[in-house]
């Protein structure tokens, strides 16, 4: 019983700027037992080709920082004939070259793969941080198709349905930063 | 003749991995009575849309972790019509688009103008970063031209001239390190 109370009162800092981001992880870790409170302190990010150790060193920053049990988030897109990009550096790219521009670089491309990848960094203090990765497999599409979403999801694909189309609900199911979650919540759900 | 004798001895580790950098920066800190040490250790490049607080935690970084008085410096490709795209990001996106694919992204601007930055971060140990920028605004030209220089070189124009095609002397006296060198030797000839 003891165990349960503890789990109980067990509190993870999410640090993210974004509320949304905190509700969509508390339906999969509040079954766990496990609190959310959001802080929107920020942390170093990495220039780093890979999001595992942009998220890990951010992870164990803020775990330092607030010595506390911290999780952070970050994602990116990564299209496979331009060699990742604009990968780690996808929310800076969208800002400046946005869609039209993405589809104008994948205008003669023919191998159209891409890949929704998204990492959880975790961490206690004076521990190394663990990641969890999640990922979505598509295309980019020939064209922008749907308002919904943000970001690149309208030339995002999955099966010809772009993630611009897709309800939320539906998009969620699938999404990397899901996947991601799913595997924290396992990776928390076996140790503790 | 104190005062000579303690510049005489005077080091700054210079933290980066390319030689040539560390000799063009001799050329113009040595007259000082400096003497440059190089160390490869690398520090943490920030995620930032400025170089100059990427410059300014990596200095603080390597003055802390190396506990003796550093230089590192940082430049970027800032093209005006893509929002200053690739920025600070410029050899992750060299590494994977290439000059053709910036080519491709202009096709349709009329508005070429770009600017090379590069920003030196200099601290001692327990003080705050100095920063030292150097630019050279010039074009993106129609199309690449000479194979001299690296990188964004062949595709730069400053005069209807790329940096592709000037020698290393011609391009060396007009660079953005050059001109932040030239900075950072002032201040550094006039504070101490």
């Amino acid at each position: 019983m003891l165990y349960f109370k503890e789990m109980e009162h067990r509190t993870i800092i999410f640090v993210t700027g974004n509320e949304h981001k905190i509700r969509e992880a508390e339906a999969i870790l509040s079954p766990l037992g496990i609190i959310l409170e959001q802080n929107d302190c920020g942390y170093p990010e990495l220039q780093e080709d890979e999001l595992e150790s942009i998220a890990a060193f951010g992870a164990e920053w803020a775990a330092t920082m607030l010595n506390r049990e911290v999780m952070v988030d970050d994602s990116g897109l990564f299209i496979e004939a331009l060699g990742g990009f604009p990968g780690p550096y996808s929310a800076y790219v969208f800002d400046r070259l946005g869609n039209e521009r993405i589809l104008k670089l994948m205008e003669n491309e023919v191998n159209r793969k891409a890949t929704f990848r998204c990492v959880i960094g975790y961490c206690c203090p004076g521990a190394k941080a663990q990641v969890f990765t999640g990922e979505v497999i598509g295309e980019i599409a020939k064209e922008s198709r749907g308002n919904s979403g943000f970001g690149y999801d309208p030339v995002f694909e999955v099966d010809g349905v772009t993630f611009g189309e897709m309800g939320e609900d539906e998009k969620n199911r699938l999404s990397h930063r899901y996947r991601a979650l799913v595997r924290l919540a396992e990776w928390l759900r076996v140790r503790h």
